[in-house]
């Protein structure tokens, strides 16, 4: 009943407010539909149930499952965005702040799991490309890891230096998510956030000590 | 035809061997279905339908769809146990060996594309747990890390070494993840390799100037 309360039209809604109203609550429903099941719990016939629309209705408020999808991913990727603009901007030194950046990449996967984890098992079907938006969002994640970058790899190029900001992100990657599955021997999150502290570190150090790669 | 052929009991076949073959076949038709189509292809009526036999029978040969799909992980993770072997022994120092070890990494990733991402996207039931046999066959890939590890890191423990070897091994692997992910800003083959070797030679380079972590 309180649920019918909810999505029952307001008496004057208009049908462009209705629309803009239910695409905003199938996106609400699909989001803790995956933070609670994982990809798995996207079903169109559950969500249009929950949002209180015949299944067909779905498609008049999103194209399709991809595309639902990738409007949750993209908050997702917000989120993760803000947490790491956060972690970043406090650290005392660049390389602090690269340390921070990854522990506060982990902390957010352990908070929410599945909606993260769902960024990385998700796929298009096989003739779709990903919109150029959802390719926009995935790049500004690198920021965060290129501008402490800057001031360390004064000698490389943007391009070396934006390979080398996509592979400290990649490693660190590796390790939360090999670190956080139970299956594939766990790690402790305590010591995942050492694994982390000691990739960046080591890293930085070879950096310091060797020149930059691609400066060869 | 050919495939009734193929699957027709030999006239004197015993129970007992019949049961051997035909669980033989389907883990072969299993390995054949992810390798084509990833995890979504372990479907057990096309299963019982390829090998000929009733679906209830697949029960018979296997315990569930999680059982058949460790088994076919655990012929991958062999696959890969030999080939980075093969990539460590060949080369001249333990430096290069590390390296060499990330690149066949890379190399089998993109070979067995599908079958390679089945093991970490794969989930067992939530109440059951991984079986010993292969957790045993996971932890014999670290052995390819932790061999060329010991000479350049003498000061550390077996504990903090082992960590180590953990942490360069899902620092690799995020590179190669990330990287063969076409959707989340994939990179060319050839460059991931550069990035491999970057993160090896970085991390080697700040072991050698700082000392190693865990000894802190």
């Amino acid at each position: 009943m309180e649920n019918e309360t909810k999505i029952r039209p307001a008496p004057k809604e208009k049908p462009a407010e209705r629309k803009v109203r239910l695409r905003a609550a199938l996106i609400e429903a699909a989001e803790a539909a995956i933070a609670r099941e994982g990809l798995a719990g996207l079903r169109a016939r559950d969500l249009a149930a929950e949002i209180g629309v015949a299944l067909g209705q779905i498609y008049n408020l999103v194209g399709d499952l991809d595309e639902l999808f990738l409007l949750v991913a993209g908050r997702t990727l917000r989120r993760l965005d803000k947490a790491l603009a956060q972690a970043g901007a406090g650290a005392g030194s660049p390389e602090q702040s690269l340390v921070d950046v990854g522990l506060a990449y982990r902390a957010f996967a352990s908070a929410n799991l599945h909606l993260w984890r769902a960024l990385f098992e998700h796929r298009m079907a096989p003739d779709k490309p990903l919109p150029e938006w959802a390719l926009a969002d995935q790049m500004e994640l690198f920021a965060h890891i290129l501008g402490p970058l800057a001031p360390l790899t004064p000698e490389l190029d943007d391009d070396a230096r934006r390979l080398l900001a996509h592979t400290l992100f990649s490693a660190v990657h590796g390790v939360v998510f090999l670190g956080l599955e139970e299956k594939f021997v766990g790690v402790p999150p305590g010591l995942i956030d050492r694994q982390i502290e000691s990739l960046v570190r080591l890293t930085l150090a070879g950096l310091a000590r060797g020149g930059a790669p691609g400066a060869r």
